[in-house]
């Protein structure tokens, strides 16, 4: 199995984007990818994307991305785990080089949520929910979520405010990236008094609807050196890539505050790069609402159960601080255009390695973790990269 | 890179299920092919799927039918390609095995188009098509194809009864495949009298809309041994995979009637598999509607240009013929659950190679070949298998 390295990173603005379709938006991040590996072409895109057939009426995207990019005839295909679409198409583009079956593949992820006419996001995204035992009887995403984040405040007698760290963590950061959707900080005062969206979720712990798409350019390792000369962005390898599932719907698990499988996919991760916790330089956490932190946070080792918003301090998860998090403002700030979330985090872990992160670089850098989650934890993909 | 074998197959019969759901159709495919295989977990579960977020209200779906097989933990991905969904799972699936990621992977295929309450299924279909610039015009899927085969009869001064025998012989091989959903054999009269859908496609040049779920189990090569002791069927190698696309709206092609992606798969899969035209002893061709048997077998090099309709007659595309095709019924009889489409030509495939095809066996069955066409023609796929 060959080792693989990413040797080009690309990324649109995250927004909402009206005056951009989702091939434009897709090609925006793809030709500045291409652009920085200094490729024409490629063996095959895969492209994370959850909710283009929902949403736009339109399937069979990779293929119709790869034509409006100038890649007519190259191999293409649509990778969808829900929001956890854009790591898995990253999993199954490393098992391309991996394999020898290509030597240049390009990992996109895309996804277009709003200025959809006539459609309904909040039913779409509803569709990682299991539809015929949980969407079924009326529970969004954002509820399960909701419910999940009530039992955890019940079960270890956590008040409301134990989230805020998380949320200001995320909007800090966000100030300082271009791409971000929302570039302003928020204080704790901001978190008390934002509205609910379903108890005891508010505003402040959500990540926004939005649109966006980024890419990475994937090559054996062994060939790195035909892609980096004369750039100023150096190649990083990917040190791991694991995925696990669990049950689609919240109510079947034995105990729904346990993210099974991002602690199989995490353990999994470190025995393949050789790590442990203690190695990892920056994580960048699927904060899709600031319960998934949390719970991503226990179950990836970093604190004990019960214990994960204990971590919501600058001291802590801050860019200074001893695990900094959503480096480049997460889903929260960022935003989360869902299908293409897992590769905006590969992006920003490839900045920060590469020390390209502008004024949110850190300072010890050498390896990054990301982690990427579809549905209410059914889906977890983790991937750690070294620089 | 790891040859890969298939260990076991399983389908659910093809045709309207209405009193099984897409999970439990799912199910039916993958515990078959588990138990001829005689495996009780895997690696992962690649699972081809079009229609699930648009006619379901169900994403994620992969996840959801690993867990519902049992199979909870294991990586789960769907591969979404169109119509060539199918297919592009089973690529991905071997370079899973390939690359060694993993040594057992489940391929599965699965599409429910029929009692979707409150959707519409030819706009599902139309999703293959491009949605700005072919799909907003009204042109649906079959009246994309119907432009083909217009085309088709006056370039090369075709009659209509030219496509009847591609019909004749797919149902009359379906009659004897116990999961085909048309078991009736059709005569030229019965052709010559159809209701036409879209002109000049009649409803006997085109496959129906149905439920079905197909799946094949992958192993390395050097591990067939651990599986096939006592079982009845024997392993089958998968001697060549090949993807390509071409522009997703058929008005971009230089030439509409030259399926470029066909051309440029079929002909990697010869390098590849190391044979020409002439080895290849069965072909389940993509026989979606009759014209696109008719383009598949020229651009596969089977047929000169604007000849591949002369092939149609007994004698040539038969059981007995020189290039038996759709042996179990092709997409015309057997039926065409879209998603699935791909991975029960590999079944099929599986079947006359290992002499288990019953009444419709073969007599030479050393190496077939599978051709899987997402849209009209954008994506393909060509896999050759030997015995």
């Amino acid at each position: 199995m060959r080792s693989v390295s990413i040797v080009g990173i690309g990324q649109s603005p995250v927004g909402e984007l009206w005056n951009r379709s989702a091939r434009q938006i897709a090609a925006d991040a793809i030709t500045a990818a291409m652009a920085e590996a200094n490729i024409e072409t490629a063996g095959a895109l895969y492209l994370g994307n959850m909710l283009s057939g929902s949403l736009l009426d339109q399937e069979h995207l990779a293929t119709l991305v790869a034509d409006y990019c100038g890649l007519t005839g190259i191999e293409a295909a649509k990778i969808e785990a829900a929001c956890g679409s854009g790591a898995a198409a990253l999993r199954i583009g490393m098992m391309a080089v991996a394999s020898g079956f290509h030597d240049v593949v390009i990992v996109g992820g895309l996804e277009k949520m709003t200025d959809t006419v006539g459609k309904d996001t909040t039913a779409g995204l509803a569709t990682a929910a299991d539809a015929d035992y949980e969407a079924l009887h009326g529970v969004s995403f954002v509820g399960l979520n909701a419910l999940l984040m009530q039992r955890y405040m019940y079960e270890y007698d956590v008040p409301i405010d134990a989230f805020a760290g998380f949320s200001i963590n995320a909007h800090r950061n966000g100030v300082n990236n271009p791409n971000a959707m929302f570039r302003e900080a928020v204080t704790l005062e901001d978190y008390l008094k934002a509205p609910v969206i379903a108890t005891p979720i508010n505003i402040l712990d959500s990540s926004p609807v939005c649109d966006g798409a980024a890419a990475v350019i994937l090559v054996p390792t062994e060939h790195v050196q035909h892609y980096t000369t004369g750039h100023h962005r150096g190649a990083v390898r990917i040190l791991a890539s694991a995925a696990a599932t669990d049950t689609l719907a919240v109510h079947a698990r034995r105990d729904p505050l346990w993210l099974e499988a991002a602690y199989a996919s995490s353990q999994k991760a470190y025995r393949q790069a050789g790590v442990t916790v203690a190695d990892i330089d920056l994580f960048e956490v699927h904060d899709a609402f600031t319960i998934m932190s949390a719970l991503s946070l226990e179950a990836s080792g970093f604190a004990r159960r019960g214990e994960g918003w204990r971590m919501a301090h600058a001291d802590v998860i801050g860019l200074e601080g001893t695990l900094p998090i959503s480096t480049m403002g997460g889903l929260k700030s960022r935003g989360h255009p869902v299908g293409a979330t897992g590769v905006y985090q590969i992006v920003e872990v490839v900045q920060q390695l590469t020390g390209t992160a502008g004024a949110n670089q850190i300072k010890k850098a050498h390896i990054g973790m990301a982690q990427n989650i579809g549905g209410s934890g059914a889906t977890i993909l983790t991937h750690i990269l070294g620089a």
